[in-house]
């Protein structure tokens, strides 16, 4: 029998998560407060814990896991290193394709990588709550499971569109014993602000995180925590990447190009990073980001100072961004919708060393339903974006003969997104090409800067 | 760092079946046909192909797994023998307590262990299309990834009750190719029959099994494909048990008590029966079936010859039974709802080598959320049933201070139940003894034999 799955032992969790800021060629760029001025750590300490804000921060290429983490990871951790040989199969590929299927965690995806120990670095400091958003519903549930495995309540503010289009999600959150609010909600300013202007206001994720950090940084007994995008998040996914890079080793083969979904960026941040250190040291491997064309932050947004949040409550940081107060459209199924994307991805992105592509949504429908045909799990949506490149790339393969080693992040199953599915079957669903006269638009709301 | 996971690696999963029949004090009762009479081998080939019959009245202990079976059910095999010390810990109990985390299957259940086998060997047999019922839809989304996976059509008849309660099932069967009709069905003889009289026919696994059972016997291109009770399903299902077995050897350790839900059979059967072959050889372990109350047949039913269908289209089994025309409450989430059960467990109960217990809705839900919040995962509420007998013991062992080690399996998630988790929390699930008179008025159908 040929071996399809790459298994590391629990004693083989990483002890240490890697920090990319070690190997970047340039220092990362600073947020900025609101007087334009780079902000110090401690601008942060209303909102997060002095540990989480020290990681932030980091430049060492190494930071221990502690224990406990490394203990609460073990509930689904090691995750498998996957060969797809019938995925292979049935496109008639030369390319080797591997995938990395976080999809093991009990709540479904990579999210709970960051979301344990943020819980636990909070749960430290003494808090009692943690506030945060929910897009899709993924990173809810992983931070409501988190939270019930430290004993710490957890208050969800649930992008609204997510919040009527998936219930079970909801009710996952609230299995693990976490509270969840349809955003915008009545439970802040800002959201009491926004819905009198606009009752039927289907949310954002820019608005859901102005209310949870609203929510924290008024109460002492509240932390925010955010599922993407910062630094310490990206580093805490680096467990992916570093357990993928012992599986390979097991393997005996080494990926030419490395794909995953790229919406606030930790995602692929904590595939791609590990890799990356490779890349630095001078070894030839692609790292690709996959993005939706209908929120094309990386392909087609501006590279400049911005909110990363609807209010403007956040400090302002160096991205790609489609403008603060970009809208993403109702029909756009699944995650991936955030107007920004992580400052570390940004800035590798803006040097020329990291990849981007954007990919239309029925496409990505489909290569999630001929990867399900062929190996069994049901991507989240998503995924569907790293399956859908990386099925691009098998397929030149295959028409140019060259035998590849194609990599991908299986971020999340789909169990809670088969109305997408659904949809899709029907014909209901669009492709979505953000408008360039949009963009536009919402870029001229910038922040001036400096 | 305590272990938790107990892995095996591809090449250890089973290369035999293990047979029940062969430590059986007893030789099986034979099923009977429309004379009373029992029936050969060749009453069956009009709906299953040869190579399944044979197994079904097969004495050998072990029966060899053809490669290309084992090769698919690596998929997601072997599956992880966890040691649950969370729950231990929130418990506070001195019982070990291990589980196998059967809910990594794609479709999510332990089902999947036969519908591979099923459709390999009715692939072989040039069949081109199965027929099936499915409950709870566990069953369905089984059969559709593995008839996907040998190239076969599959059509699925699907309660009505549950077809409406989890259309997203519907969608993960439909997502792997199958075909799901709400039963009963205008597509059958038998379900226009019962929708002329009761348009509103909520369905059950009865009706649901003689459309299928209709379907297949009245074309030659089709079989018929049962998801378990018999004997060749709960063969393919001892791989749980024979894995866990080589488990508990890799732990030091060996269970005192076996827990599994028990509704048609081949979940217990799957997972106890293994443990049976060394009780047989004089090994001291209970195995313990569990039931719910809403649909006592174990420990309410008759043992006595019955129709396996509701229409009478089956050969007649000896097993305990709640008469063929037993209607299940609506009120019931889940599956677990079958008037029957395996005959092989049904003569072991009676011969008093295993035990059963029956557990009421709310106290499974209770203790699927104890689980939850302490191992992460959400279980399907029939594995439930398992969870809280399994518990039970477990408090009955801190009352007394015995280190029992208990076992059970995890036979799903509840990814496509949070519905029913949804009423549990909301208040609207209720306790459901089914009445003695009830079960009196339906065991007075029973059909005469002899």
């Amino acid at each position: 029998m040929q071996q399809t799955k790459f298994l590391l032992d629990e004693s083989e969790i990483p002890t240490h998560w890697y920090n990319v800021v070690a190997d970047m060629p340039n220092h990362p760029t600073p947020p900025l407060g609101p007087n334009g001025q780079p902000i110090g750590p401690e601008a942060l300490t209303p909102i997060f814990p002095m540990s989480l804000i020290e990681q932030e921060v980091s430049a060492e290429r190494w930071i221990a896991i502690p224990d406990p983490v490394r203990e609460a990871l073990s509930l689904y951790r090691p995750s498998p290193l996957i060969r797809a040989h019938r995925l292979e199969a049935a496109l008639g590929t030369p390319a080797k394709i591997y995938y990395k299927n976080e999809s093991v965690s009990p709540a479904g995806s990579h999210k709970v990588n960051t979301a344990i120990p943020q819980a636990y670095y909070n749960k430290l400091a003494g808090i009692k709550r943690l506030a945060t958003e929910t897009g899709a519903g993924q990173w809810g549930s992983s931070i409501a499971l988190a939270g019930q495995m430290f004993g710490l309540e957890v208050r969800i503010f649930m992008v609204r569109v997510s919040y009527d289009q998936k219930p079970f999600r909801r009710s996952m959150m609230q299995t693990w014993g976490g509270q969840v609010f349809a955003s915008p909600s009545m439970e802040t300013q800002t959201g009491r602000a926004i819905l009198a202007k606009d009752p039927a206001n289907p949310g954002s994720l820019g608005i859901a995180i102005s209310e949870a950090v609203e929510e924290a940084a008024s109460r002492a007994d509240t932390n925010y925590s955010l599922g993407s995008v910062l630094n310490h998040v990206i580093l805490h996914q680096t467990i992916i990447g570093l357990e993928a890079k012992k599986q390979f080793a097991k393997a005996g083969d080494y990926p030419d190009m490395v794909f995953a979904p790229c919406g606030g960026g930790s995602n692929f941040g904590g595939v791609a990073f590990p890799f990356f250190a490779d890349k630095a040291a001078g070894k030839n491997v692609r790292l690709v980001a996959v993005e939706p064309t209908s929120c094309p932050t990386l392909t087609k947004g501006a590279y400049a100072y911005d909110f990363g949040d609807t209010a403007g409550f956040t400090p302002l940081m160096k991205m790609y961004t489609l403008g603060h107060d970009f809208m993403p459209p109702g029909i756009h199924a699944g995650g991936l919708r955030y107007h920004g994307d992580s400052p570390l991805v940004s800035q590798l992105y803006h040097e020329g060393l990291i990849e981007a592509v954007a990919v239309p949504q029925l496409a990505t429908f489909e290569a999630g339903v001929t990867f399900a045909r062929a190996e069994g799990i049901i991507p989240a949506p998503e995924s569907n974006h790293a399956v859908r490149a990386c099925i691009d790339e098998a397929l030149r393969c295959k028409a140019s003969g060259e035998q590849k080693t194609l990599f991908f992040n299986l971020s999340g199953h789909g169990h809670f997104d088969m109305a997408s599915y659904d949809r899709y079957f029907a014909g209901k669903l669009e492709d979505y090409d953000y408008p360039e006269e949009a963009i536009r638009a919402s870029l001229a709301n910038l922040p001036k800067v400096g």
